[in-house]
Formats: C-alpha cells, structure tokens, sequence
C-alpha cells in the first residue's frame, strides 16, 4: 500500500542494527517510503521475524539485492560493511541516489582509504568528490547530490565539537577520548560482544591505530586550511546499548571556544551547546534522538579545555543522519521524519 | 505559544517518572498541550533542569499546584503517589477532567480500598463509580467522562491476557508471577533502587501481599461475573529500566485461550496476539510504545497453559495508557499521540 | 609446579564458561591442581588469552583432548555441552574419576534422555545407574563413586526448594517461575546473547517444553515414591550476567513448608532457610559463592504457597556443585576449595 | 568466638560500600578478626540485615562508635566520609592503628585540604606526616606506621601508571580521562545513582575540578621533585557497579615507558604490566580482586602514548588496598588475605 507521492527507498543491509534503524526510522517519514530491504543469508525471512520490534513499522520481508527491482527504486540508504557497500552502490543504476552508512566515501584520498581498510577503493575518483555528510557542515551543498556518504559515528560527535573551533585551539593539542555502547559494534558474533562479557565491564580497543583517526583528521584539516592536525583518537567500550561520548581535551580559551561553538550552531535544529556551568550532557539524554548535546569546560590547569559531546550513535551517529542528509539532498526541510524523535528517559 | 484550538493540560506531580513521561508524550499529541506542570519540593526548577531530556519536548517549570490558574486547565494528569492523588484531585474545580494515575480511584470498593492503601478514601461515592481505564475494556464507555481512573502497570499487563479468558479457565488456577524494571519503582530515593545495589540481580518483593492483587481480582470478578477469583501476584524486580512481563500460568486448553484471546484484539490498536508457536515476546519489543503483545504456550503437563504478555511500564503502564484514555473520553480517535511511539531496539 | 600430594585434574571443554569456572575455583582448591584442560578449536591457547582473568588462577594452555596424558589425570570434569560430553567421558579410562556437568548423565531412563536431548544415549546401562549429584541429597552416597552427573542450574535451585516438601504439597500443583542470568545461556553466539539484544530486555525461552523439566520430574517423583508429579517448568532471560532465581508455586501450608525446609538443611553449609518474613532472597547476595537461598511465603489466596531459591548458576548451580562432588566423592569434607567464596556485592 | 591471635579490627563507618566490603575482605584474612562495625542511624542493626550478602562473613551488628570498647581493638579502618572521618579518628585512644580509607589524610599540605574539601583540617600537623599508602610505592616505609592514608580509588590507578614514568614524560602532557562504576559514588542516596537514571547512560562529572586531581598532583611532584607538574583530570560515570579504568595520555616514548613500568613492577603481587601489544585491560578482568592491570600504546601521532589501568574501585581503589596497606604496616606478607581474591568472569 505504498504512496505514490513519496520517494521509494531501499535499506541495503536491513539485517544489521543500521538497516534496521533506518527501516524504524523511515517508518515516520511523511515523504518517503521502505519499500525494499535486502539482506543475502536472511533473504525471504521478513523483518518483523528477524527483529520483532520491526512488526509495526514495516511488513517487509529481506530480498537479495539482485532481485530488487531498481527502476522502482528512488534512494538507497546503504547500512552495508565498507568493502561490501561499495562493491553493491557502485552497480547501482544512476537513478538511485544513495545515502551510504558505511565508511567507503568517508576518505576523500583512496590511498589512505586503502591503507585504513586494508583494500583498493573500486572507485577511487568518485569517493575523492562524494559530499561527507556532516548535516550541519556540509548541509547547504548537499542539495542535488546523488552519493552522500554518511560520516562514522565517532566522528559525528568529535567533528560537531570541533570543527567550530578547530582554529582557535592549539593544533597539536586535540586527544579525543571517546565512550560508546556496544550497539556501536553491530550485529556480528564475536565473545566480547555477549551480554556476559560486555555487561559489567569496560574497555578500550583500537588504541591509536582506530579507523576514525583519518576520517577525522581529513575534516579537521580541511576545515582549518591545513594538512598537519593529527589526533589521538581512543575509543573504549562500555556497557550500555546506545550512546555516544566524545571528551575532547584541548588547549585553548574555553570562553572563546564557547562563544565560536554557540554561533556555529545558534540556528541549528539538532545540536544544543549547553550552557557554561551546565551538568555534563549525559547520552541518555539523547537516547533515541537525532540530536547532539556540546558543553564546554575550563580545565583546573589553565589553558587546557574540555569538550564532551554525547549522541546517540544508532541515529545521530548512522540513521538519523542519514535521514538528515536525505533531506537536504532532496531541498527538504532536514528535520522531516526525525523532529519527533525524544530521548527514552529513564 | 500555546495554540488555542488545542485542550490545555495540567501534568500533576510533574517530578516522577510518570510525569515526566506525560509531559514528554504530550509534547507529540496534536489536540493537546501541556501547559502546567505542578510539583511541591521543585517547585520553581524548570523540568529540563530536572530531566534534561525535556528539554526539547517542553519549556514548562514546575509550580505548585495551587498556584495553577485552574480556570485555564481542561484536563489533569495525576501523576501523584496514591493518597497525595485524591488530596489533590478531589479540590480540582469540576471543569477540570482528570486522568488519574495513581491507585486512588481503582478500587470500587471504598472498604477495600483503605485495607490496601492503609487510609480512607476521601471520596468513597465517588471512587465507587469511576470508570477503570484499561482502555481496551472500557474503551466505548469512557467517552464524556469526567474522571477515569488508569489501572497500574501489573493489572494492566495482567488484565490484557487474563479478562478475555476469565470464563474458560479454572478460576482457582490464576497465578501471575510479574517481572518490572526498576522505573517501575518511580524515583524515590532507596538503597534497593541505585544503580548498585539493582543491578546484576534480581528479587521478588511484595509476595503473597502485593497492593496489585486486589485490583486485579476485583476485574476478573466483574468480568467473569462471580466474587471467588482470587490470583496469586508475585512481582519481581529485575536489573532493567523498563518493561514489563507478566507469565500467567493457568488451567485450560490453549488453543480455546489463543482463539479467545485474538479475536478480543482483532481490532486493537495496541494489543497484538502473537500467533501460536512464536517466540516468546521480549520486553524490550515494546519498550517506549503503548504496545502490548501476548502469547499462549500449552504445557508440557496436559491442561497447563501460558500466557505470557508484555509491556513498557511507563508507557502502556501509565503514562501512555493515560492518554488513550483521554482520547476516549474526548470521543477522539484512541491512537492520538501515541501511534508514532516505535520500539527502542537494540 | 604441581604438587605430588594434589589430585590432578583434566577440565574437559575449558574454553566454555563452566570450564573456565571450574579452573578457576581449582585454583582456590587445597587438595586438586587443575592439570589439564582440554578444548578443540582454540588448542594450544593459553587458558589466560581465552579468559585474561584467568592469567593469576592458571597458566594453563587448551589441548586437545587426544593429546593428553589420561595416566596422569585423577579426575575429569566434563564441561561440555551435552552428547559431546559422553561421547568423551566413555574413551576416558577406568581410573579416571568424572564430574559430568553436562546433561549426559542425569537422566536414569535413557529413552527420556533420547527424548528429550535428540540422540540416543551411549551407554544406556550406566546412565541408569550414576548418581545425581545434587549433594545436598545425595552427599552421602557419593563416596567411591567414579561418575557423578552435576544437575542442572535450574534443577539444583528447583530442587532444593521442592525436594524437602514434594511429599506435603498437593502433588499436582508444582509450576516453577524461573528466572536466569544471560551466562546460563553459555558462550555460544547467538544474536539474542549479544549485549546489545539481551540488555534492558526480558522473555521467556522454551515455555511448555525446557529439558531441565524431566530432570526436575525425576528427582521429585523419586523422593516421593511417586511417578505422576509433573511440573510447569517456565525459565526466562534477565538482563544480568549470573544469578538464577525460582519462583515456585504450590499448594500446601506455609509454616509446614518452612519446618519442613528448616529441618532439612539446618546443618547444610551451603543452603540457608531464611526465616518467615524476610526480605525475598536476591541473586546477588549468592553472587560468585556456593550458596543457595531459600524462602518462603503464605500467599493473600489460603492454601497458596510460594518458595524462592536464588543460586549463582555458574557455582552451585555448576562448577561449584561440581567441585562439592568431587569432595564427597573423596570422602573429603565437601566445603574444601569452596568455603572461602563470598557474594561480590554491591 | 575470637581468635586471641588475632588482631581486632574495628570498621568504622561499616554501613556504606566500603565499610562492607572492609569487614567481608576481613572475614578471609587469617590474622586479623573484624569484632566492632560502627555506624550512626543504622546502629543496632545486624550487619546482615543491611548488607544481606555479609550473613556468611559475619555477624556484626552496627554499634555506635562511642559504644565501642576500643581497649579490645588494634586496628580501626575508617571508612567514613572525609570531614567525618578525621573527627573521630582524632578522639581514638593512642594505641589504635588507622588506615583511613577516606581523604582526610592523603594531602599534606593543610591548606590545599581545606581548599580542596572545604573545611579546615582538624590536625594539620598531622596530615603532613602520615603515609600515603600506595601500597606499591610506599611499601616498605609503611611497617610500624601508626596512621596511614589509602589513596583514592582514581588516583591508585592513576599513580600506579604515571608514577613510574613521571620523570620520561613531557611534565605537562599529563591528560588522565577516567571511567568509573557507579559503586565509586557510595551508598548515598541521589537520583542520578537511581538505576533507573544511571543505567544505560554515561556522562562526565566534576569535569576540571575533581578532589583527586590536587591528590594526584602531590604524589606526582614529589616522585619527580617538582611542584609545576598538573594534570587534566576527568571522571566519568559508567553504567557498571565495579570497576575503575583510567586512560593516561602523554607525550613520550612508549617503548621507554614501557620498559619502565615492567622494571618497576617485575615483583609486584598485585600488578601486572600487559606486553606491548596485547588486548587492553578491561575492568572486568579485575572485578573483585586486588589487582591492576597496566598497557601501554603508542599512538598513530608520533610521541604520543595512552597509557592504560585498571582496578576494583573499592578493592585496590579502597578496601582491598586498605588490608594490603595494614599487612605492612604489620610487617606482615603484604599478599594476607587478599591472595585468594578471584576476578569474578562472566
């Protein structure tokens, strides 16, 4: 029973969390409908089996990607691993516009890009165009795109604390250390993901060799005019579901960092910078939302500064950005489908 | 910016978790908004002070309630704990309908009444003809109300898998052993509730004399048309936030309970009957909707059934419930606010 | 570095949780060294890269079971999932004693085994004969023995509650609630054991036909010299790591329950029946020791009854209750390596 | 029933964690016997009434401090809040040793007390004399001390990985981003410990103004005989009830770091430096024991290097290294009746 007026969607990769956040969200858009979701070990199975919470928001069952029939097709959102996504958004048909979940056109330079993920990029000059889609950044030129690739969702977090201010910090002082859930790790089957060992425990992984060093370094720099920010980027594991953490340590003048922080995103539908002073934003509080809570604090030892900044990694961090990104591809106000989302408290 | 096309709702006892969550699903509810919300001890504070996560839904401050223009108020959401409920309520003027939340008007029966909740009822004619909100049952009837009464989050579980099958199973056989999270408990400071001491356990509390029992056999009796039903209630706490499951274990024959139970549900908006033979449901399924979902397993032991159902406690438990509630007396369409909530999973 | 005066001892099926928790309690053991510990896909890892926390108990590496010297092992305990299990502990020889806490050998009628675990027994003439090593009931019988088959986590907690007052309740009226931590479910990947899918959620699992219900059958109609005691047996998943709770409900006469429970276990060291009226037993107070909690409580409906038993199902109601085995089996006292566990709370 | 061999230990403030988790460590020391557990509301009770897990450890019942016969006791724990802690520890009778869990001794300057906490110090004189007891660190100087200072649980994990390459490290690199379980915060009653609030979320808190940051400060400056050495210090709450991992970043030569850590702790009992390259330490793997695990990781920015550690916030963060600091106080094997102490995995 779908609706002519709305735009057709495909959800490549609906068996995984990202496919199915975006089929849940996509269920509350008033312009577009799901009307495929592919899979290739699920296919035949419907949705609502594989994820019984899907019973409401959709009736789909997971297709092959080659049986889709494309030319019914208008927007592909791709919730694949890197490797694989692009291996199927690059025999896609032209007509199809794609909003890609995954890391393959996050690094404009396919060099790097095959250094970080270990394998050539099968289309190095497209992913060295494709619009990264920070909505906030890079939302007036996304109008008319046709490949947006959806940033990493550490990265969502780190760049929307310090993109507004990456000039006025000193550029050899940013070390983010960053907090995420488990659902930041996905569906697959690996020990340390069970409830039994996950539950009750911390870690940190990836420790100064993780995939979203380069993609955050690449927005840094070219946001500062400059080729020589790294940073220490140290991810760690902690026992909850959704939710995202960034605490940036910094050098700089809190208030002016306020200040430039405040003005980048005064207008800004999905992003509040917390006043100074203010309780530290926690990720339940935006649990479940499209948005992204920023505050600013001076350290005890003078001139060093604290940016923490919390979303939820499943819709900030992937789907809901996603969305967002669509939106502004197709000139629509980019709060269609999201606006209503609220935090789960408690 | 209030819009006056709109009822104009006071949330009282807006510092709890059922108010918090009133206040944060009315913020979604075309016909309604909350424009008061009242509180003792907080009185002054902004709810996003309180619960940051409202801070989008809301920009209400609590009050206390008799600073509240009552003249502008048309509906009230108590949100109370039992007691301080009809202290406040019964002084509400008569314009002013009333969604209750507490267990204050549950009871028809006065006498009982202060057995359980070890006081008298300040209004027994009263609490003896109010209509008991699970809206399922009363639906039809609550239009034009003026005070409807919202059963707990136990017998509202309870009830949805147990009335439509009151008449064909043993009446001494019902026993219900329940499973909350622990916002079930509210936000009341006790050691038994922080983080923890709750987690990575789990206990049952109130056994043999839990204040739910009583609500739930005075409906299976009124149902059922007799005086003699009475259920063993044994609740439990578990180490999660919220939801709900009730395993009720009866005597009967499953396949008449499974036919008896959907068609009940065939048209409900909010229950869904699972089919025979399916997994189980999860409370995390419907966490964050007003959804219910039941299911019938037979026994190993000939005449043994199952019927396990699930809910969110604040949602279909309280807050949720309360607004289906409101829409019915209002003769609107039941689903009003409520039919865009999509479950949280993972 | 072994000590000539220890028993030595295989752990067969090491790299699985009760494998790893029975290494590690042996190491706390003053009269066996764990000396080998087998496995089939990570042979020749060290115990502590599986399960860094076992780098202080043991310096232990996985062999295959093939490669190890069975002239130099006293005692295996079998840690494998059931039918594995047997078909290891028939190759072993004759002098080697074996805790079995698989499934294999509790069951005394080997057409129920085929029944209910899907394969026909090995041995079906000494399943008939091996002892049921619930030690509280069977420690005396143990000594000499050369097989023991450890319960069921579920069994154990069930039948400690059930087993002193299977002859004064209505022997019709058995329906055990019961609740368990994710790591009852093992190591296995499963989606459903990811933190991610079992966090913050609750269900039922094998409603109307678990395999522990035979088990809990047997041992019952046993101690009551009957054959028609059936059980409702329904377990579910809680968001929480260890612990295992029973909710039985019966019918018979409390203070009788409780003097009977009582009388049983008064110099039991490993079970304790609280006195009426207290607080409901939590799993976390038996939280990584051998204990068992039991209570009792009079149900609002005469005649109902309800028994809690809490256990850690990774020690007393495995590993643990293996090693209690072990020592009686020895004709040692069965505390040793045991006493010295406390509840890890909060 | 005391052993005359034995020290007497009373436990002063026993109704919070770390008074409970004091008396329940000492139940398995073989030296020392717990006979007096002080409290002020709680007094009378049974210690098992409030902490259900500690009927087997003991069976203390809380008395009054002023009620205690301290002619019968050797050793006294102070486990209260600082502020209260020092008055009563100052009003002990000479010949009662103090390891005083709390921070009232950890700074010996005065000033920076009262600054830090306050209020005024009771006995500056004092508290610039007593022992900071990092067990590791001041080991040997410990024996016959009469009052010595447990340090913080944050600044135990931070200094036993900074304190040994604070002379190779940029002096003003010192960032440590700290993660701790919820029991970190006590047994006081605040919404924000609600399980309902803390779980599934994390958020930082006392963000560049943590008490522990001056501590962490003193032990720094004096290793390297400076006074200019400060640190960024940032805690953060997880949704776990054990456990503490800090994340040191520095600038320095992470092979040299390295080799200085595994020098200086080659003979320690309860730490353990990991081989460059392996996993990091997860809190877990710790959980309940004494133990600290250090990595070390250099980071993709050349001269960057994330140092990591883990502990049992209230085992070597506070009860645990409290026993260890008695053992030398004592002259005693510092290992005494913390050897056994198993991490609790899954």
């Amino acid at each position: 029973m779908t609706d002519e007026t709305k735009l057709k969607a495909a959800v490549l990769g609906a068996s995984g969390y990202t496919g199915a956040e975006t089929v849940r969200l996509l269920a509350n858009h008033p312009r577009v409908d799901a009307v495929a979701a592919t899979g290739h070990s699920l296919a035949g199975k419907a949705l609502s089996e594989i994820f019984p919470h899907l019973a409401g928001p959709t009736d789909l069952s997971v297709v092959k990607a080659e049986d889709v029939d494309w030319s019914n097709i208008d927007i592909a959102f791709g919730c694949l691993p890197h490797g694989t996504s692009q291996d199927l958004i690059e025999t896609l048909p032209e007509h199809v516009r794609v909003v890609d979940l995954s890391a393959d056109y996050r690094l404009r330079d396919a060099d790097l890009y095959a250094d970080t993920y270990g394998r050539p990029h099968l289309n190095p000059a497209r992913t060295a165009q494709v619009k990264y889609g920070l909505s906030e950044w890079r939302g007036e030129t996304l109008e008319g795109e046709m490949l947006v690739a959806c940033p990493g969702c550490y990265p969502t977090a780190s760049l929307l604390a310090l993109l507004p201010v990456v000039s006025i910090i000193d550029r050899d002082s940013v070390i983010i250390d960053a907090k995420s859930g488990v659902s930041g790790a996905g569906r697959g089957l690996k020990e340390g993901n069970l409830f039994s060992e996950a539950a009750e425990g911390a870690h940190a992984y990836g420790v100064g060799q993780h995939r979203h060093a380069p993609e955050i370094e690449q927005e840094l720099n070219l946001e500062a005019g400059r080729t020589d920010i790294g940073v220490t980027f140290t991810p760690h594991l902690l026992p909850m579901v959704r939710g995202e953490l960034v605490t940036c340590h910094v050098r700089g003048d809190a208030n002016q960092l306020q200040t430039a922080l405040e003005a980048k995103y005064a207008d800004a539908a999905f992003v509040t910078v917390l006043p100074m002073g203010a309780p530290p934003p926690d990720t339940k509080h935006v649990r479940g939302t499209n948005h992204c809570r920023i505050a600013v604090y001076p350290d005890r030892v003078s001139g060093r500064v604290v940016i923490i900044a919390v979303i939820d990694n499943l819709v900030k961090g992937s789907s809901g950005q996603a969305i967002q990104n669509l939106n502004l591809m197709m000139g629509w106000d980019e709060t269609l489908g999201l606006a209503g989302l609220q935090a789960l408290f408690p």
